[in-house]
């Protein structure tokens, strides 16, 4: 695989002089009209120490636009970062629409040095590297450009640089222990970098592996190898132009779901106080429990409108400490996360060790709404279920406890509360003429329903659908369910 | 100062009972109409222990809609926060227009603590609460209602109420070792806390002490306060809508300005190359025991349009290695920076130990275009300069080296320029209809940039001009000062 970066390449001084004016315009126009564009470009920067990975960073810096360049080095996760799932600190770093991303030590590091010191066994290699691929996808099928560039040294010319640098009083700083001690596992290294980079060679995010010897040669081919990457992408993200928005059709026959299967006529029993506050002060317990065992959880809560999420919750949040959740309410995104694939915005709330973030609707929301109205594409929508099972795959494999709430009424007691809501003053605001709209769609809504529920309640993460037209039921058995799901997972 | 709140008033459980619900609904309604304004609400919560802090917030959550209340609970600053100036945490969590806030544990925390425990003299207390005060002045000069509760107890109070606790097995867990040995100290910590109180007691942050020892009297007095607040917030920010952008004047006759004394004949000698080549070097070399030292470093580019702000900023980071500096274009606010106080969105960019960050445009913005153009209102302007010297003090006080770059070139330098760049193919995306725009403004600027050094050139953070009618006379005296200014820090 490394053999083809080790032909002993080199390029002239003079051939260099030649090259690099031309070659400094492309990317600096390539640069500016990717601004114009929803694309944005990540540049992953990997291989063998000594082979110019640096000096590449250094050289992007000068030839672009500085100022819209962003590199990010990844080395010791700080506490915030430990805190968390592993990749949120990768995903904090994205580089937003328009612009160049650099990631210098990236989702690779980790794994490659875990394998290579046989830390992580095969099996475990295999897994970071399928997470590694899912991110990636993800990523380009948003429309980011993923570019790959893997640097390497013969073992002999390392050692021969090591060899000089250390001559060398001036640059004598630069070779630690370390380095010779890495150099020891040279071969170790190689064969498992060899096999991270084939398990990572995917279509959307290929590798291309560098000589790095040699300066010159090294710094004009990685740069005309990325103008001729951006070319493609300006070419691609310039003809084409995101549609209209088309809702969904409604459908030709009442659709029969998962959800009729519901038996909402349940009802809380007479002791309905007694059950709150028994549940209420079992999840107490057991939250206290998952606290100290540094356990963090994610509740997702989606439900028809007016089906009782916000009571839900307040039961949930009077059981706890105010300084123990979070509540992140679902609205319309930010700038700053339009700027990025969607699932970034719920990334940045995940919580950290010991604490509960409640999403008051959520990421489903592109199975839901954005389907429904058309907002996401046929496309998009159809990969959802894809990226979000990976989503939340990684989120549980890293230690996020994650329950998922499904509140559901029928029509005529949906009916009942949006007139209720009407006549009285102070619930008025919580209707307006969206709710009435989305009611028009209830039967698109109750096929998108099904269809996420089924292709999203996974083993790790299971939905729990709540039987809702009786308020008290559904509070208990939210409450209930928790204190059993957080239990379950101690 | 803490008598009033040892009065011994209680609430009976009738009288709480009678009052909650309409005090909640009243409460729910304030949060609902807060949400339609531009303003926002900062709740911070302080006091002795034992004294309902955590209580009450926790009630706010149970009597607000928690999706719209976010509590912050101040604890040991992570290394990410610990790592840059001490209010960066503060910022960070500050609640956006439309929402409410609750520090619990602040900016107060630390002072007392360290002032009762002596590791801080009378004087540092003194600034630290200087420092509050400017802090909250912003905040509330931008329409921020800060609401200041400190929970008191007497020392009889607090005694019987750790004893009580320590007798019930269900809550001795609540009282730790720490506990007692703060209740030692406590004369020594209300003689600190009264000194505090006293000194931040301003007309926009008022402090109101709040008797902690029953808590039904204790609540009913925190939220009757609140909704009082809230009420006259809303008035006013119901009634007063923000008038349309004025553009400044154009001055009678024209300005004689500070820049007028610039000698813009200024030319580089003959050995650009080698200057360049040596202060490059030299910045490199002192940058990188600044590393070591763990200065951080904030470097801010002004100036006038196609003055070489890019191209000194690109001799800046030639000379540095890419992991260590982050280059920051402002341009328009995102829709989450238009949601707090103006100075947040650079807040957000500072440095950590040991890295730089070059502003592109910094926060003088609100000096120059959004003066000259009217979107700063004249109150906002007419009190930047004091809010930005108190930002550049406490940068600077916490260990940040700050250097400010003005790049001056006289009007006709600028036309040609302008029109170089219009005829040059790949430079044509630098110009656009707006700098035309600009230059129309030019006398105005002067008079704006004039008055912003003579305001914000202090000794802490002096402004640095540049003649730069000549490229590479500046990109020189760029460098030279950036590392004469580092090594005169260290």
């Amino acid at each position: 695989m490394f053999e083809i970066a080790e032909l002993g390449q080199t390029l002239s001084k003079e051939e260099f002089q030649k090259q690099e004016p031309e070659l400094r315009v492309a990317l600096l126009d390539l640069q500016t009209r990717l601004k114009a564009t929803q694309r944005s470009v990540l540049i992953i920067i990997s291989g063998v120490d000594g082979a110019g990975k640096g000096e590449t960073v250094n050289l992007l810096h000068a030839w672009l636009d500085p100022r819209f360049l962003q590199a990010v080095a990844f080395d010791k996760p700080s506490d915030e970062e430990q805190s968390r799932p592993e990749y949120w600190r990768y995903w904090r770093k994205l580089p937003p629409r328009g612009r160049i991303g650099i990631f210098f030590g990236s989702w690779y590091t980790m794994p490659i040095v875990d394998r290579a010191l046989k830390r992580k066994k095969k099996n475990a290699f295999a897994r970071a590297m399928q997470r590694v691929n899912a991110t990636e996808r993800m990523l380009a099928d948003d429309g980011t450009l993923i570019v790959k560039l893997w640097f390497h040294l013969s073992k002999e010319v390392q050692r021969r640089r090591l060899k000089r640098l250390e001559k060398d009083p001036e640059t004598r700083w630069r070779v630690t222990g370390q380095d010779w001690e890495n150099f020891k596992r040279y071969d170790r290294f190689r064969e498992v970098s060899a096999e991270a980079v084939q398990a990572t060679n995917t279509p959307e995010a290929p590798w291309v592996i560098v000589e790095g010897a040699d300066p010159n040669w090294r710094s004009i081919f990685v740069v005309k190898h990325l103008v001729g990457q951006l070319t493609t992408l300006l070419e691609d993200a310039e003809r084409s132009a995101r549609p209209k928005p088309v809702p969904m059709p409604l459908p030709k026959k009442r659709p029969v779901t998962i959800l009729d299967k519901l038996d909402l006529s349940l009802k809380a029993g007479k002791n309905v106080k007694e059950e709150l506050a028994h549940w209420g002060a079992e999840l107490n317990t057991v939250f206290r429990r998952a606290k100290r065992e540094r356990f963090s959880t994610a509740l997702v809560f989606e439900g028809m409108d007016a089906a009782g999420k916000g009571g839900a919750i307040r039961r949930i949040t009077a059981a706890l400490d105010a300084r123990d959740y979070r509540i992140i309410p679902i609205a319309a995104p930010s700038s700053e996360e339009r700027a990025q694939q969607y699932l970034w915005r719920f990334w940045r709330h995940m919580p950290p060790d010991g604490k509960i973030a409640i999403f008051d609707r959520s990421w489903y929301g592109r199975l839901l709404v954005e389907r429904v109205e058309g907002f996401a594409m046929g496309p998009e929508w159809r990969r959802a279920p894809a990226e979000i099972n990976a989503f939340e795959e990684q989120l549980t494999a890293d230690g996020v406890i994650l329950i998922k709430y499904w509140l559901h009424i029928d029509a005529a007691e949906q009916l009942r509360r949006f007139k209720d809501r009407e006549a009285t003053p102070y619930k008025r605001f919580k209707i307006t003429e969206e709710d009435w709209r989305n009611r028009e769609r209830l039967p698109q809504y109750m096929v998108a329903v099904n269809e996420m529920v089924e292709k999203t309640s996974t083993q790790f993460a299971p939905w729990t659908l709540v039987e809702a037209n009786d308020k008290a039921y559904a509070r208990i058995k939210v409450l209930r369910t928790m204190a059993e799901r957080l239990r379950g997972a101690l």
